[in-house]
């Protein structure tokens, strides 16, 4: 049997293998032919070793060619589009048009050119120069960064193109990537085009590495090893924990994206000016990507008014009249059965779905559940589940002191988003609880659904503790992702032939920005 | 009896006990005589519901009032500072002139201004806003901040008045203090000059609360409770891992400064050209607040040369002609000793101390140890023990391999140094050299000893681990500091109105730094 190879060093080689495993087609629900190996721990052990060596080489690395190795690297995705398009749909399901060829694959290949426009302006190092005294500092390359990738973003997450990909990379880091086992080919390719940027660029082979899979055991060994500078993880909460004890236990930094409800509160006079169209953009959020997004909204906060029962029956019917699509994995939808059957356990009403849907593959009815703030109070845990999938919760509030309560008592999301009246009418609640709700969330939304994620420098895609493992990083949002992966590096009288360039008096690159003594000033 | 009481909520009110502790003077060696408090989790836990309500309360309240907070609050210590001082040296046993009058305490009231400062120019906000896409965020407060100040710089570092605690209250969150149980009543003194700065700035009352002592218990319920939102601690790495472990699981940001042994290395050509200016600095170096400073050096590596022998019998020397100086409590005394019994069992030679010395108080010989580079490759991990106190383990090298491997096996530290020719004979030794320390440390000097901090914004007092808990922060450093203690907010499609001053498009603070559309700007 044709097993795929793992790539370590910069060669393509055979993995040591405790056993192999395929991806299936969702669409479908057939295992695909193509076998992909488990890889034992001496994998890890040489791509650790070799990551090391690229660690110190990239050290002394000029700048110009780690953003030229981003920038040549989203050219050659553009040029593999349509095979790597391809094999993404079929490992994920998701449909080729418009969301893997026009809005994620673009939006990947951008993050890169972003990040090597950070690697170019250099702001991500606050070099910061304290003339007087001759002491200066700024953030340097933290060591090899370990990435986890998660199953839902096949491109713009995955381990070895996405941000956490893109932050590691532009800090001077060799990453080690992690295919999510879902889409291993799709992993596969992207590599191949990272590994002959890489050459094109010049960087140390090492610079990206991929495997396929390890065991639980052996992620663990990997986060934990002393070669490691920093590991990167978006995924589920179970999966999260895991390794974040592990890595900390270590004294391992370790950034994680876990979890999120993204509540959306639709005010009472926002449901009283727009109904329909609330309903229409709620329906459009929760079903985008079958609601496998981290920024779905899993909880709907509606006030009561004469509207909130109509509000409600739209988007049940909209739930019963859209296809379901199918869900990326079998596990996915079983996953996305009990989390709606815990809900419904406590106390939750099904108003529309909760079953499998017909169909080719891993479908789930479109789901809608309902719970009054007063159920959604005695059983605040429970009913904030996370629902990874075509599903949300409605409640229904009377009055603004029970939607402070619950607000209170949320954890930590990714997002918020706060529904109002054009008209004003709302304000005076608004004021009251947009705070409460900043308290919770990483970011805070006005009249626009959370789903979508802009790459942009003032986006922030973190949020409070458990939605990801820090409130003061960002995975998406360049340059200040790109921190989580940088060592702060001081040089206190040291002579100045001997500072790094971005640290001497005068600087060649027009485009750096630098603190010194107090004010950032560019070139 | 009468027992000193705790800071909660704006009063000072008696605690709930559930024992009394007494400082000692450890000049004499005698217990003093008021009596505090260890505090029940009821004391923690009135502490933390005041600090929730202030936490909430100073998200809205203007900077400028936080910045007079810390100016007035800096002032006030200078007035009371005779008082202060006086409790400081009874307490420690640090001499008051210069140490504790002249440096730091200027050195503290010095950084509560630079923090004011941070807190009107709020570029450790930074403030980012993509105007195209109506994208904003910032850093905002994390929420309550509980700070645990070591043992050795009664002021700088103290958890009521230090680098820690001017970084939280300048992100704007209310900060709980524990006292370090040697210098309680410094402790209580500066805690009253912050009550009375709190009140005269209209702050909320438990802006600055502090208790003097908890059981180890309570200490972990404390840094993992729900209504924290991080938590900073300088100390020891048995009680820091303790800490770290307990909020990591709760999913607590917690920054820990540990331990160090800020190797010093002297080239061959350095050691030629000014051995005996060598020899007085480290001398002063190892010595300064009899070694008990976080920087302070216990690992000497000395290239073997011609001057290298009569180099560390000058050292010798004068550790043998200096008076030994109070140690600050009999434990640290009990402690040093057995880490340089740990030394020497490891397999280093005593070359002169290693015994308690005559003298009031609890006093240690000047003490320096001796191993080749042999011997630490063969326990390297036994041989860079801190040992904290006037104490310093010298190891001579022969080759530059020999120094190279010795820095591969290091673990992480604060600082590293190198001294070399100014001939520049030294020079591609360094080359080699520079880029291995490099790796396992915060600071790299040149030529300048590492035990002063300069309290600039270059500064970095931070390390990988396990010198800190995280080689990207610094606890001195402002604003970079500050940063720790904050949240990142994002406002995406927030209407203008509704957006706090620092987002909005026009601002009125002159000084504020902001990153706009990929630039930065002020005011």
């Amino acid at each position: 049997m044709d097993v795929a190879k793992v790539l370590i060093d910069g060669k393509w080689r055979a993995a040591d293998a405790e056993g192999t495993f395929h991806a299936e087609n969702p669409a479908k629900g057939e295992a695909l032919s193509m076998a992909f190996p488990i890889s034992r721990w001496s994998d890890c052990d040489l791509a650790l070793t070799a990551a090391t060596k690229a660690a110190s080489e990239l050290r002394s690395i000029e700048p110009e060619k780690i953003a030229e190795f981003l920038e040549k690297y989203a050219s050659n995705i553009e040029a593999a589009a349509d095979a790597i398009v391809a094999a993404a749909a079929e490992e994920t399901a998701l449909p080729v048009a418009p969301r893997l060829k026009d809005v994620e694959l673009p939006r990947t290949t951008n993050q890169l050119r972003q990040a090597a426009a950070a690697v170019r302006e250099e702001s991500w190092r606050h070099a910061t120069l304290d003339l007087e005294k001759n002491i200066r500092s700024g953030f340097a390359p933290i060591g090899p960064v370990v990435i986890f990738g998660p199953n839902n973003f096949p491109f713009a997450f995955n381990g070895v193109s996405g941000g956490d990909f893109a932050a590691a990379i532009a800090a001077g880091n060799p990453v080690i990537a992690k295919a999510h086992p879902l889409h291993p080919n799709t992993t596969r390719l992207l590599a191949e085009q990272a590994l002959k940027a890489v050459e094109t660029a010049g960087l140390p082979p090492a610079t990206v590495q991929m495997i396929y899979n390890v065991s639980n055991e052996n992620g663990l060994k990997l986060v934990s090893d002393p070669r490691v500078g920093a590991v990167g993880f978006t995924g589920s909460r179970n999966a999260g924990l895991h390794l974040k004890r592990g890595a900390e236990e270590a004294g391992k930094p370790i950034y994680l994206e876990m979890s999120s409800i993204n509540p959306v509160i639709f005010l009472a006079g926002a449901l009283a000016e727009r109904p329909e169209q609330l309903a229409q953009e709620l329906v459009d959020s929760v079903l985008a990507g079958s609601g496998q997004f981290c920024t779905s909204p899993n909880l709907i906060l509606a006030f009561e008014t004469p509207q909130t029962g109509s509000f409600l029956a739209q988007i049940a019917k909209s739930f019963k009249e859209r296809p379901a699509q199918p869900l990326l994995s079998s596990a996915g939808r079983k996953q996305l059965h009990q989390g709606v059957t815990a809900l419904t356990t406590a106390g939750a009403d099904l108003v529309t779905g909760g079953e499998n849907a017909p169909g080719d593959g891993y479908r789930y009815a479109n789901t809608l559940l309902r719970a009054t703030a007063a159920q959604f109070l005695a059983a605040p845990h429970d009913l904030q589940r996370e629902i990874f999938g075509n599903a949300t919760l409605a409640v229904v509030v009377s009055t603004q002191n029970e939607l402070q309560s619950i607000l209170r008592l949320l954890e930590g999301n990714l997002t918020g988003t706060i529904y109002s009246a054009k008209s004003g009418v709302d304000d005076a609640t608004y004021n009251t609880i947009a705070p409460l709700l900043l308290e919770k969330v990483g970011r805070l939304l006005n009249d626009k659904m959370p789903t979508g994620v802009a790459v942009s420098p003032a986006m922030n895609h973190g949020g409070p503790y458990p939605s990801t493992s820090h409130p003061g990083s960002t995975s998406v949002g360049i340059p200040t992702s790109i921190t989580r992966f940088a060592k702060l590096e001081c040089y206190d009288a040291v002579r100045p032939e001997r500072l790094p360039a971005i640290l001497k008096d005068k600087i060649a690159n027009p485009k750096t920005w630098r603190s010194i003594n107090g004010a950032w000033v560019q070139g």
